[in-house]
């Protein structure tokens, strides 16, 4: 347990120095895509897992969402090895009907489990309308919003959820019960789709470390200390539990995801699920189908007419303009795309490590 | 435009005695219920429409959620009378297939209506495990919980948001566009159901009338002023705009909800909706029958387990026991029952106006 407790403890100082960022290189996400694959080939995973595996936690990276991103790789890879997750498990369709599958993932590595999740979803729900899909045993999904955003690819509205390990107290309550639970609802529209992803802590546990490392101290309400008491600081905050964002209601969402990611599927409870980068509980999947209901263009047209009217929505006092969900990621996406994406330097350590444990190249640096 | 805003002033007084509850009679829930069908029977309201308006306000009442209790009766028929509401709609199935349906509700009071997509929807998700019904063009729907109760009493999970009139700004803007987009969720248990009702504001017009008359000042982040400045001033929030719970989480499903109750409808957006206790923009029902992925007594062992976890879960600081979502319904419900319904004598006053005025005995009361 120990040794787990560091491996997320290191996977939060990287996250930390990632969020400063002061010092760190630079790569084209071509070369980590074509990294990342080779570095789950060489331990096992199948092509076509590894090529998802790499799109996804690039496209995390690229989208400025690096908690998801590469940093990743060593973990999953301890994962494998510790046994939390298997490179090649024997995923099966335990129920199937018109409209919903439930999927067992036989502890799998979560994302290649979570994508084939969301195919079905995508296929029954363009046949039907609608569509649910709930997955149990499987690894780490990831960035939810990929699995949406496949969804809005398809011209779906997509919603997943996910439960993790413990981290949350239920509102008025002092243990760590839920996970960070987190959701992500897609909507496609004329330009980029509209998409929400989100955890339902009101905080990150690197976020505090980052807090203490500055000095800082932290908001009231959004975390106490070990023995429950509320703290606004942020070493307190990290060794004790995070609370749900946005008081009752954040926890009724977080219970909501609860029940939807585990118990729909006979998955783990988030109390129950090792403390791993690599773990996840059950993971669920929504696919709706607006043509289903009205003309597709008539549901573009009002998306578009809804964005404007947010967009056009004067700023508040001490902000310059109103953002739609998803906006501050797509304005990453472009800059990384273009610039390459910048690696912590605490990161790109452990990748140098990983690709000589391996014996493959590590990825050029443009910086 | 006056006269409606009038209407909603006395509307939100009426709710203000009902939160201090220092003067009231009591009425036993059959007395209110008998009453509540007799006065929609007389403005036209076809027998059985009038008495789900019936079953549904008066649960809404004995679930303590007085707002969207009998309090509404003056204003629904003040709705048909002003012609924002009708009494007999033409309500038209537009669309339907195996797991979904569009209704058009002609601009139906909407309670009726709402349980008619419901019913839909459980009927769909009994036999093909997932469905979802959209809504356009419906009058007021209440309270959510009366819909996702409906369904969990079908051994489904029931979700259903609705979009309303506008009161709240996204995060970061400074004007009315999106309505207090309430969301529910229901998930059957062994016991009583885990029920979530919850609006997306921060707070609610009434709670800030309160506050402005007992001289408190409101926390911060909650409301702004008309010019888009933060506020703490409870008059100067109840003339400006409300905000999103939980910051840009809560604006972030703020949003969805306006997308999935509206826009897959062609349902109006709550920046169109006129201002009165009577309308409500597009709702939206899902109904997930668990049964389709895994034997129901499993779901429900597994619903058990983790109600156990939480209620057990030690309380934090300022805090004496965890609740369930749902749980001070619940227990309002078992008092309101035995005892009989609290009615601030500010709604007593209208309720008797409408007796007098519909040529009606008003219920009797018990104090």
């Amino acid at each position: 347990m120990d040794g787990v407790r560091k491996s997320i403890k290191i996977l939060e100082v990287n996250m930390v120095d990632c969020g400063t960022m002061t010092e760190y290189v630079k790569v084209i996400w071509k070369d980590l895509y074509k990294f990342t694959i080779e570095c789950f080939t060489r331990i096992g995973v199948p092509a076509h897992d590894a090529e998802l595996i790499a799109d996804h936690l690039v496209l995390a990276n690229l989208r400025g969402v690096d908690s998801h991103g590469v940093i990743r790789i060593p973990y999953y890879i301890e994962g494998v090895r510790k046994g939390y997750v298997k490179a090649r498990p024997e995923v099966r369709i335990v129920k199937e009907g018109a409209a919903t599958a439930l999927i067992d993932g036989d502890d799998g590595l979560g994302i290649p489990i979570a994508v084939r999740a969301t195919d079905i979803a995508v296929d029954k729900a363009k046949t039907i309308g609608v569509s649910a899909v709930s997955v149990r045993r499987l690894g780490h999904v990831g960035m939810l919003a990929y699995y949406t955003l496949r969804m809005s690819k398809n011209n779906l509205i997509g919603l997943a959820t996910a439960n993790g390990p413990p981290f949350v107290a239920p509102w008025g309550g002092s243990q760590r019960i839920f996970g960070t639970n987190p959701i992500s609802i897609a909507f496609p529209s004329i330009g980029k789709p509209i998409v929400i992803d989100m955890a339902t802590s009101a905080t990150a546990s690197f976020k505090l470390r980052l807090a203490a490392l500055k000095g800082e101290k932290i908001p009231e309400g959004i975390a106490l200390a070990k023995d429950g008491r509320p703290t606004t600081d942020p070493k307190e905050a990290y060794e004790g539990i995070l609370l749900p964002f946005g008081g009752y209601k954040g926890y009724a969402i977080s219970l909501a995801i609860e029940v939807l990611s585990a118990l729909l599927s006979g998955g783990a409870l988030s109390k129950n699920i090792p403390l791993h980068p690599s773990t996840q509980g059950g993971f669920f999947v929504v696919a709706i189908n607006p043509a289903t209901f009205r003309e597709y263009s008539e549901y573009l047209n009002d998306v578009n007419e809804l964005i404007k009217i947010v967009k056009s929505c004067p700023p508040a006092q001490g902000f310059t303009e109103v953002l739609l969900p998803g906006e501050p990621e797509d304005r990453n996406f472009e800059i990384r795309v273009r610039d390459g994406i910048p690696i912590d330097l605490g990161t790109w350590r452990l990748l140098i490590d990983v690709a000589r444990d391996l014996g493959i190249e590590p990825p050029l640096t443009v910086q």
